[in-house]
């Protein structure tokens, strides 16, 4: 197997506790580099900033660009100009202008791009794609609701304009039922709550509809006490799929199915070598695109101040 | 020639200003039926909805729909399913999502979906975009502001969810610029003005970037006195080109260029007929990608109340 040395940029919540050990794990990766301002990790050589890195580094062939949407835009633009393969942390972008830039980018300049969504790689999501792929779609509902203290402690940046406040985890319900449900859908209705003090959503109802009179429904909520809730129940027409825990365990009205798979990153990371072998991009915009429009068609309403 | 029976459906101000008027004056168009519940035109039958004509009139091959943006894609859905050739308003729906499903529904019922932009049809839209198609642009300055009670009197769904606000103009001024300029812009910044008693702004600042350290700018105002101003201003390494009056009439350094063309609704009809007697479909969701990359991304602000 061909090992492909590869850089972390941005050393923060996600990177220790979901990247590094998914390349650590991975064969057909070796962490060479990494880019971080505040200390990077034991025995791995650091850059401050991601320009140094691919000046002094230009045998380093794949970058991994982890820190917030709004900064990665420059980053990754200035990657694939140096010709390296990058893969993205999701959202891919703040906008998604950006994102079909770097995608024609990347193709110009003959590197891979891979705008992962993690979820998408739940160890269940695989099975539910394929149960639902032949049923009659019937109903959707969509539960996403976290305590935002105990999953972003200290990020300033999600509340910030391009944050995306509580559809930072919300994408990850959109990137999944996008990818499982054989039919689309369109966002028809959102209320978008804001916390008087904050510039981004802390709670967002969603209602979409799809083909055939299907409505779909999403709560997304970052005030929840008493453990997370991460489910998508689908009604279909030979019984109710139910996905928990994010899409790691999947159920057929009510009984637990066996799922098999690495889980998240550990399969992100697989595909990313995939796709640099094979010479492809794997960019799908779809999750953003119905963010983008919760935010343009939705309502808004002011709720109470949110300090952390 | 082939003359084909359109059907108008939406006779608001928009359908009697600009649409009727040039389906009037064009040979490939005969205005066969309207639909509207607040009355037709003389002489022209009409439906109260867009079922009953559909139902009615199966020989009219052509729809043209000119009603609000929420409302639409329910009709474009029912006119392609009803193997229709359809003409869409700016903006082509509330949601990108939507537009995009619409695209896919009308080459899988083989029929001609065009999603019309009125201002790339302006008078000096292909002779600026020739101009600049071999020029190095070093800055690009948007000015879109008129008087929201001239140009929409009495229309409340412009400041709904969904209604776009300022950016119902503005989105005007984006398509024109992302066809004449030969670079692609992404934005970076925006601030939404939000009256205090509306769901919608009614003005916007907006930084986008382009290649090579380029930043153009954009300033959306409906509190407009004194006379509209829809100009775009584009530096170049060969001089300035100035568009005023929406794209009617052009300047490079200050001199009036002279062009020819026959005016937006004309031109639009016209791009329609070829359309459809080609088998091809016209769909560019890039200006409302950037109207809703400005929602997503932007911050907001409170201003004074706007009444009517």
């Amino acid at each position: 197997m061909t090992v492909t040395d590869i850089a972390l940029v941005g050393i923060g919540k996600i990177a220790r506790d979901q990247h590094i050990p998914a390349i650590s794990a991975d064969p057909a990766f070796r962490l060479a580099a990494t880019v971080s301002r505040s200390g990077g990790v034991d025995g791995v050589e650091n850059h401050a900033d991601l320009p140094a890195l691919l000046a002094a580094r230009p045998d380093i062939p794949a970058v991994s660009l982890t820190m917030p949407p709004v900064p990665r835009y420059a980053a990754a633009t200035a990657a694939i100009a140096a010709g390296r393969h990058v893969m993205l942390e999701k959202p891919p972008g703040a906008s998604l202008a950006e994102v079909l830039k770097l995608d024609r980018q990347a193709r110009a300049r003959g590197v891979t791009l891979f705008a992962t969504w993690h979820s998408r790689h739940a160890e269940a999501a695989d099975a539910a794609r394929d149960w639902l792929a032949d049923k009659a779609i019937r109903s959707v509902r969509i539960d996403w609701k976290e305590d935002v203290r105990k999953w972003h402690p200290g990020q300033d940046w999600i509340w910030q304009p391009g944050g995306l406040g509580v559809f930072d985890p919300g994408i990850n319900a959109l990137s999944l039922v996008t990818k499982i449900l054989p039919v689309q859908l369109h966002l028809t209705e959102a209320t978008l709550s804001f916390p008087e003090n904050r510039a981004a959503p802390i709670a967002a109802a969603l209602a979409f509809a799809g083909p055939d009179g299907l409505s779909a429904e999403a709560a997304f909520d970052w005030r929840q006490d008493g453990g997370e809730v991460w489910q998508i129940e689908i009604g279909t027409d030979a019984g109710t799929l139910t996905l928990v825990e994010g899409g790691a365990r999947l159920m057929i009205d009510g009984t637990e199915q066996t799922v098999e798979a690495p889980g998240e990153y550990p399969s992100l990371y697989r595909r990313f070598a995939e796709l640099i072998e094979q010479g492809e991009s794997d960019v799908d915009p779809e999750p953003l695109i119905h963010v983008a429009d919760a935010f343009m068609l939705g309502g808004r309403e002011t709720v109470a101040a949110f300090n952390d």
